[in-house]
This record gives structure tokens, sequence and C-alpha cells, in this order.
């Protein structure tokens, strides 16, 4: 998600466990009063912080198809339909070390915001701004300010707080029922599997690499023997907590598996969740939001520090993500996919 | 094979594609006159070279497990039968930037030759010998000296050469019938798939790289539908050709997949490869003499300008190498393997 600020980007500390900023601009945007237009206080999360006002048009999601924690963002604003609501700029997949471009645009700028770099949208925020510029950030179209790039709770709110702007057929990414579950199944994915690829990848001694490659595994473990019999990972039905864990899965054989060094097996050597990751990436949002080549890109062009060459693989061959999945029989198709 | 001779070890020359150091040491070990005691004129290969008598006791190879040029000489070795005409010294996995070492044996130096370094061997035969410090050596015993580090030609001899000394059930490694095609079929496989691989390694471009993976892959389809109706490469019967292309499958999935990038699919995903090489596998020398912890340790740890943070995968499960192949049907197993 990062692009680093350093003079030289460099993602491993030699000796060192991989240790991600978890600190971001914490904003958020909540549903409005219809009577003030004010931002209601949110029901979930935090609350002691600069609340905005859920309006349509008013705000820019920044999201790479690169990038796996952008990628939720770009997948989840499709599944609830709000792509007339807010709109979307997609960086290019490989970020100097100052910040992401919009290299893929015309004149290299982002139609709508008419930057070059996404730092723009932060420093006008934030001058000198310290940190790494993330995406998925949310812009405020007319002022070019980042509000927010705190990535769990952008996607969180998309489905809390725009709730009077979605598409009739939205999937019930929380529901109510299974909040306190998801809540648990989201911490243990976010950090052994979403994080913990990065733990093995960015590893900085043999002996933090083995504990990291002992922790997703261990996870993945899990996932498989919790997806052989759950056509979802919280069942029956799709949740947020489905696309948290495919973005990552849709990663796994491209990049994580071999420049990651996660490589006890293939997803496609894991039955259950190779299956189950396809039967995501036939549903309308996951598939057609999956970009392999700018992933492929990203991951080994941008780290030059594990990939000196820059050189891209080839591989792997993808076709089999086309094949049929055979999971019906475990559950119900949602609304939108049928 | 190399151990560079730089200051700084690098493989990768930037921009442009690898390109193999073929000069070695020439001499060849030929068979000893039985009047007069020296070695007669090879019937294939360089005549124009030195001709050192075989008999027995008289060398030693030199020969890294890690590695599979020098693991070749290692199984064709024992096929043979040879193991108590030529003696085996095995320096350590990973080596400095001037010589592959013989960290592995006791106070650190081979227990016959008496040396740290392999390299030793080498100025005793050429002081300042200009080239890379490469397994298999074979050495004199008694002066220590190298006698020819000319990889194709030690495994050649060995058959060829050394046939007095073979064992009753040694396999006819090299069938007069089958020669003028085993010399191509070898040609390919050297060509495209030993060195194809390390070519996919150290490219220095994208495009050098690209142009890598392609050959490598049209080479592994060939193989593939070749042994698809055939036990062997060059049919029923079992031949160096067999032991040529075993040593670059069996690194294949642990090292070549991922930190070579030849990642179209695993050995272990190519039915017909795949089965064929656990079919090797299972037979005396090959299984026996592939080490895989050193296999690993030694790519990842030597090539650190591809692999900087020099952390080594866990990976892959290699469990499967012990499977039932299934390939009787498909032709007789060797006398030597019954």
């Amino acid at each position: 998600m990062s692009a680093e600020t350093d003079e030289k980007p460099g993602y491993v500390a030699k000796g060192k466990g991989f240790d991600r900023d978890m600190n971001y601009i914490p904003d958020r945007i909540t549903a409005a009063d219809p009577a003030t237009g004010e931002p209601r206080q949110p029901e979930h999360g935090p609350t002691d912080v600069p609340l905005w006002p859920a309006e349509p048009g008013r705000y820019r999601l920044v999201a790479a198809k690169a990038c796996p924690w952008a990628t939720r963002a770009i997948v989840v604003r499709q599944l609830l339909g709000l792509e007339d609501v807010i709109s979307l700029g997609t960086p290019g997949p490989t970020h100097d070390q100052r910040s992401w471009t919009f290299d893929l645009d015309e004149g290299g700028r982002d139609p709508v915001l008419g930057i070059e770099r996404l730092q723009e949208a932060y420093f006008a925020r934030i001058p000198d701004y310290p940190r790494g510029i993330t995406v998925p950030a949310v812009v405020e179209v007319e002022t070019g300010k980042v509000v927010t790039n705190d990535f769990p709770w952008i996607t969180h709110d998309f489905f809390f707080e725009w709730r009077d702007h979605h598409r009739e057929d939205a999937p019930d990414l929380w529901p109510d029922d299974l909040r306190a579950e998801m809540d648990e199944v989201n911490k243990r994915v976010f950090t052994e599997v979403n994080n913990g690829v990065y733990r093995c990848g960015f590893a900085g001694s043999q002996e933090t690499y083995d504990a990291a490659y002992d922790r997703l595994w261990t996870a993945l473990d899990w996932l498989e023997e919790r997806l052989t019999d759950r056509r979802f990972l919280m069942g029956d039905r799709l949740t947020e907590a489905d696309v948290r864990l495919f973005t990552t899965l849709s990663r796994f054989d491209p990049v994580y598996h071999g420049h990651f060094k996660c490589n006890r097996q293939k997803l496609s050597e894991m039955p259950a969740l190779w299956a189950y990751a396809r039967d995501l990436f036939a549903m309308p949002g996951f598939g057609e939001n999956t970009d392999f080549e700018q992933i492929k890109q990203h991951y080994y062009v941008v780290h030059s520090d594990i990939n000196p060459t820059q050189v891209v693989p080839k591989g792997p061959d993808l076709g089999a993500w086309f094949e049929p999945h055979g999971r019906e029989a475990l559950g119900p198709t949602p609304a939108f996919a049928r």
C-alpha cells in the first residue's frame, strides 16, 4: 500500500522482522443528518476523529489495482453499487520513492484531481506529510485534500455510512449476527495472512522469516479447513471478510509464492482455498478488478531491495482461474452474482 | 558449478543475458593400455588434450551435492559402481567469492587431499588459475593437482574409459545404437534446460529474461510430450541423458521455480515430467544423492545479487517425491534398480 518517503526505497530491515506502520489519517466519512447535513456519530469504531458527511460526488477514491489493500476498496465500492456516488482514480502499478503516480492516465494526471502524484493530495491536507503515501486514499474533490487513508475503516464505512446510496441487491457485507465472529476472523486474517505474507517477504533474517512462514501456513491450514465445508468465510453469506481474504489470495501464486517466499504450496495446491478463490473471482466485482499484470509489475519492480534486477516473471499460468469451482453445493449464490 | 573469482560475486550482467563460461581444463582420463600403462586415444570427443591413465585409487572426484553439474558425476559414479575406484570429496553447499570449501569435513579439510579450499588444487595445477573454481573436478590424489573440470567429459569417460572397473549390473549409459540421437537430445537439454534455467535467473534485463523463459518452456513442453509414452528420455533404456535431465528437474521446484523465475508451472504440475523425475528419484544413486537442503542453501545464499537477504525459503513441501510414480507400464525397470 505504501510508497516510502526515504531517498532509497527499502522494505527489509537487516536482522529484523517486518513491522507495518499502522498510523493513518483517521478521519471518517459518515452518513449525513438529513436535516442538518452534518455527519452522524458512527455506531462502530473510533468516534474521536474528524468526521465528514457522506455526500454523492464530493469524494474520490484513489486506489491502485496493484495493491491488495486498495483493491479491497475498489471491490467493496462496486459490490455496493457506489460507482456513481464515489468516483475512482487509479494510479499505475509502480511508483517511485516519493509517491504513487497517475502514469496510466492521459498526460500522467488524474482526470478529476488534476494531479500527477498522489503525494500532492497528501501535502494539500498536511504539508510535509511524513509517512508513506498510501492507497487507498479518499480525497475531497473540491479541495484536493486527502480525507482519510485508514483502509479498514474506508470499506467498513462504505457499507455502514453510505447505505442510502447502495444499490438494491447489494450484499449485506456486515451481517449484525456475525459481527463479533467477523471481527475475530478479520483480525486473524489480517495479522496472519494479509500482513503475514509481507512478514515473510520482508524478513531481515532467516529467523524472522522462518517464524513468519510458520505463522502464515498455520493460518492458511486453518482457512483451508474452514472453507472445506463453508462456501464463504462466515458460512452461507458473502461478507467483507471474503473481500479481505480474496485480495491476498489473488496475489498468492503470481507474487507471494515466489517473491515473498511463501512457498510451501501454491494457492492452486490448496483445494478448498483455490476453489473458494475461483468462486469469488467469477463474481461481479472480484475477477474484473484483478489485474494480474499490474499486480506482478508492482511487487517485482517496486521492491528492488529483494528483486534487484526488477525483472518481472512471465509465470505463472493463470488460465485455471477461469475453471469451474464447483462450490455451489456448499451454499447459495449471492443475489448480485446470480 | 562455479565459484567466481571476483571480489564481489555477481551473476547478473545488467542489461545483458547470461553467458556461461564454457572453458575448462580439458584433460581426459582414458583407459590404460594393459601392456604399457599409457592412456589410450579416446574413441569419442577431443583427442588433442593431455591424457591420463585410468588407475584405481589415483584420482578423487570433488563434487558438491548442491551443484547440478557436480551431482551428475556423483550419480554416474555410483550407477557404474566406481565408488571403490574413484574416491569422492564433497564441498559444502555455500562458497565464498574465491572457492568451494570443505566446510562440512572435520576441521574444514578434505580428509584425503588435506585442503580447505578447492582453489588450492586448481592453483597446484595452474598457479593463479584465472577462471571460476568449479565442481565437478577430478584431482590427482598424490600431487593434489586438478586433472580436469570439463564436466560433460568427466561422466562420459567414467563410462567409456573405466569399463574394466564397472560393476556387473551397471546400466549401459551410452548405448551405441542411440548415440547419435543422444547427442542431439543432450545438446538440446543442455542449452535449453540445464543452462536454460540459469539464463532465466541471471537475465540482466526484462527482454533477455522473457526470451530465456520462452526457450525454457518450449523445451519443457517438448520433454513433457516426449516422456508421456517413454519411460526414459531415450525410450526403454536409462542413459546418461536421464542423469543430465534429472539433476535439473530435482532442483526445479525448490529453486528454479522461484529463485530463477521459471514459474509457468511447478515440475509437480507437469504430469509426465514429474512422474519421470520421481521414477528416477526412487532408483539407487538418484534420490540418495539429492540433498534438497544443500541445494536450497547453495542457490539462495550464494547468489546474493538476486537474493540480497540470503534468506532460504522453507518450502516447498517435498513429500510428494516419495509417492508412487506409476511409470513401470511404460518400459522395463533397469536391472540395478529392481
